[in-house]
């Protein structure tokens, strides 16, 4: 990996040099261009409905015999040259698109540009009913609810308008207000369901990979393994809901005051569990969040959770498999919110996630 | 111009030769690297609005003193090294996101990484309300009608399922699906004045730049001229509505057979209007466009729609503007649809907006 990084690094520099550029050598790491073999986007999955009938152009605002091409993934896709083998397919949480990794509500370069330049080729999925995969098979309503705040204690910034002591993220009015305008909401129904298959159907296409989730994204996220045996690896920040256990093994609800109400898990055939024995697979869990229960319900709220990904990387690991789950603080990562990828501390983050890929060799 | 690319093309096999990538010399103009000095992403424009009384984390749920950012635009961008001064903003049409910019139906690549190819600095804007920019200020409903094959006529593939003969559409029933998928709803009604203030707040943010709007987005692509003047030109492929014109000069509605009913245009303020006519523009429309009254509709739909792109051009200029409308067959470009920039053709359908870029001395 060192070596493939010092290389990439000499190429750079000769064609900086070539092309007249004289960049100062402590600005390099984040300054280098970014060279860019192929890319581009596509729609993945969905499905198709019909309404019964022949359509005629004399009559185009009648529906019969229309249809509408919905629930597919939206998908932007970047592969730098010489690419590693494996390319990284990145899932966003819940109210988020893809934008989740590009920029950091600070500006700086979110997960995309950092793993472009450690030479991973790269797939930034807008999931079935969000962002430019709009078009969903059912009908939506979307309200204009006042909930800024609300968000900003689920997510661990702090406790509005207080932040966190440690918490690593921007402080400003300007960083706030692009977090916030990061959202977008859901266009029908979310549906794990739906989601899953586009995202299955995205590793056909696309061959091996590993696959990385963010909150919501998570129970999608093993039900993509589960569907579609390329995805090689899977990198869970703060899974939130959807864990799957097998008959017969599916622990008790956690109880919470979180106003998400207590935390169920789901139970699965054992065949499917089964898969997710087959790959490595790593949690990661930031900080502010409570060890035993607490009257913030925000540090609550991901008490039960983190402690759900515990019993669940113990079912999966007692079944053969290899789940490790990293509470980041206890590595000496503090301070991060429920998004380490965007935080100001991504870097030692992204470090950390590199590290885990290297030791599966995931890397090459 | 010629010498730029000439320098810019020895640059890039430079690299190549330096990093050991040997390509036939013949697939250097679709398959050299995109060698890329910055990217991100960010949110632009918006406005908050506020419910009454004080937030209390404890009762998270009660709208009570939160907020919501909404009505902002989201745009991605891409920088080229050594880029021109000018950098180039899309705004895609009607049930669009930015991917209409991106990859071609039939996956070949479209005007973002052409004109990333010739030098310019890109930002592929989603308008608020739309794709990654989904959050809005008011609530919003999403049916899910079934009406791809009124889309298919309306954007002038042909009438379905019959294609117009001599269209630049790839035949096969992949390219038609990818095409159906790049729909996307509004998330919240559509409205020209909130998306030109986002674009306007674009524009502030970035300085001087080119701006290219697609169909629905000519409408609130002269009102970003009208609201910043760091739109030094504007090139519009088939606007569809919109058109705005000075007091007492407002033509009378052109009528249609079109389902969209009689065409209208928007009188504003003789202030206002002026500043369109400081500016160069140029106005692209495709082919099977009516002549005269047909009992075609979708060839008479867009036969109203130039005519009107003509009447305005005509008004532009007599205030002394610079506007063409341009009927992209009558100089030898044929079988366009109402997405000329991803038609199979789109290389010579960016030639010729090369061609004009540099006759306004654009592509500096």
């Amino acid at each position: 990996m060192l070596n493939k990084q010092k290389k990439r690094f000499l190429i750079v520099m000769s064609f900086l040099f070539l092309s007249g550029i004289h960049l100062k050598t402590a600005a390099v790491e984040n300054k280098a261009p970014i060279v860019i073999q192929e890319q581009g986007s596509f729609s993945v999955g969905g499905v198709v409905i019909h309404t019964q009938g022949t359509y005629k152009t004399d009559i185009p605002l009648k529906s019969d015999g229309q249809t509408l091409h919905g629930d597919h993934a939206y998908v932007n896709y970047q592969i730098p040259v010489k690419a590693n083998k494996n390319p990284l397919v990145f899932l966003h949480g819940a109210g988020q698109s893809a934008q989740t990794w590009e920029t950091t509500p600070d500006g700086r370069e979110g997960f995309n540009n950092i793993f472009l330049r450690r030479g991973f080729g790269i797939y930034l999925v807008d999931q079935p009913r969000r962002g430019r995969a709009g078009r969903g098979t059912i009908a939506g309503t979307i309200p204009n609810t006042t909930d800024d705040q609300f968000w900003f204690d689920t997510f661990r910034i702090g406790e509005y308008p207080k932040y966190f002591e440690n918490v690593q993220f921007a402080k400003g009015e300007k960083a706030l207000e692009n977090f916030f305008r990061q959202m977008t909401p859901n266009t029908a129904a979310y549906d794990e369901g739906v989601i899953s298959d586009a995202m299955a159907a995205l590793f056909e296409k696309i061959g091996n990979g590993v696959l990385i989730t963010h909150s919501q994204g998570g129970g999608p996220g093993w039900w993509t393994a589960i569907k579609n045996s390329n995805v090689k690896g899977i990198i869970a920040y703060e899974p939130g809901s959807g864990f799957v256990f097998p008959e017969g093994e599916v622990p008790e609800p956690l109880q919470t005051i979180s106003p998400f109400g207590a935390l169920s898990a789901n139970e699965i055939p054992m065949e499917d569990f089964m898969k997710l024995t087959k790959i490595p697979i790593v949690i990661y869990y930031g900080d502010n969040i409570a060890d035993a229960p607490s009257k913030e319900w925000t540090k609550d709220h991901w008490r039960v959770r983190y402690e759900m990904a515990k019993l669940w990387a113990e079912a999966v690991n007692r079944h053969g498999g290899d789940v490790k789950v990293v509470h980041l603080p206890e590595i000496g990562i503090k301070g991060n919110t429920h998004f380490p990828f965007s935080d100001l501390n991504n870097i030692e983050v992204a470090n950390e996630m590199s590290r885990w890929l290297k030791e599966k060799r995931l890397d090459k």
